[in-house]
């Protein structure tokens, strides 16, 4: 069985990430990886399905054991993506989704060179703030705050295989559509595979 | 106006590129380069359509003066492609097809860091010698000969942006058609560009 491939997407708060991946995870049957946690599950949501939920003491051993690609600590609580779970999607021929904030994606990139990885930027900063304050779910002084994280993290998309512009959103899921499509072919994403299947190619003349 | 994209594509004789372009030039409105040879226009071939028909003088003016991309002497003819003709093309915003064997995509691909690199694969050498026997336009020696440089060219495939293999004409198609449509996402393709279309997201926050 061909192993699957492995996605990387950021992207600044407000641009749009949530849903090219909901459309990319239906359409394409992409598998989201799930993250761990310490912090307690909230009403409906279920352990291993929106997060394997952990204890601190099991949580400090996985990252002793090496058992995260990444993880950091938000608010008190502790948030990892677990090596194992990835890697036995992959091995299973799943395509994985692995949605992340910049720093984290920037931190995982180089322990995961087969990774294809995506950049999502805003069309400009005007309309990303445009955007946010429009969620209205958060008071503007906040909408600033994430607006100065965007300006931080948007000079880290030339260190991804693929940037796309969500300047229109339908415009943006074909050119995530495209990118997956093509990730298949891209010599990086073959990287073990092509030594592999030009052998294959060339036996049994 | 955005610059277009180039793409180098090569494939050993035989793993119907020809079908796989024409098709791409089509759909995609892409401008194939035109070669400049010293060879005699044949009926119905057109200078600057066919080729750019040249003397051997001019040819090697054009050499010396560093005009030709790559060039090479078959048969007695000098073929080359003209690095005027396809930054010109290329400035014009045109996406362009260089369509060149494998040895000549290897010498020019350096030169070309921005181009998008695609190599064709048979399924496997034995489906090749079939599908060159099934011409019929040549004979078996020269398709052994054929085989054998496929042999020796195949292997080049890893060092390509994208590797196609052409099991199913359809399917080959629709996999050029998914790298053209993410090459205008890839990041080296995107090059020189990433940092002015960065600067120009973050600008008039």
């Amino acid at each position: 069985m061909n192993r699957g491939t492995l996605y990387i997407v950021t992207a600044p708060s407000g641009c749009g990430k949530g849903t090219i991946l909901e459309n990319a995870a239906d359409k394409h049957g992409l598998v989201y990886s799930v993250s761990a946690t310490t912090r307690h599950p909230r009403a409906g949501e279920i352990d291993g399905v929106h997060y394997f939920f952990k204890s601190r003491e099991e949580f400090e051993k996985m990252i002793k054991d090496d058992g995260f690609l990444e993880y950091a600590e938000y608010c008190g609580n502790l948030y990892g993506t677990p090596r194992a779970a990835v890697e036995k999607l992959l091995d299973e021929g799943k395509d994985v989704l692995l949605e992340i904030e910049v720093q984290g994606a920037m931190n995982i990139m180089d322990k995961l060179p087969q990774a294809a990885t995506v950049f999502i930027l805003p069309p400009s900063i005007k309309e990303l703030r445009r955007r946010l304050l429009k969620r209205a779910t958060e008071m503007p002084e906040v909408v600033e705050q994430r607006v100065k994280q965007a300006i931080c993290e948007i000079p880290f998309a030339k260190y991804f295989d693929f940037v796309i512009i969500n300047d229109d959103i339908d415009n943006a899921i074909r050119d995530f559509d495209a990118c997956i499509a093509a990730a298949k072919h891209l010599r990086k994403c073959r990287g073990k595979d092509i030594d592999n299947k030009i052998t294959e190619v060339l036996k049994n003349e």
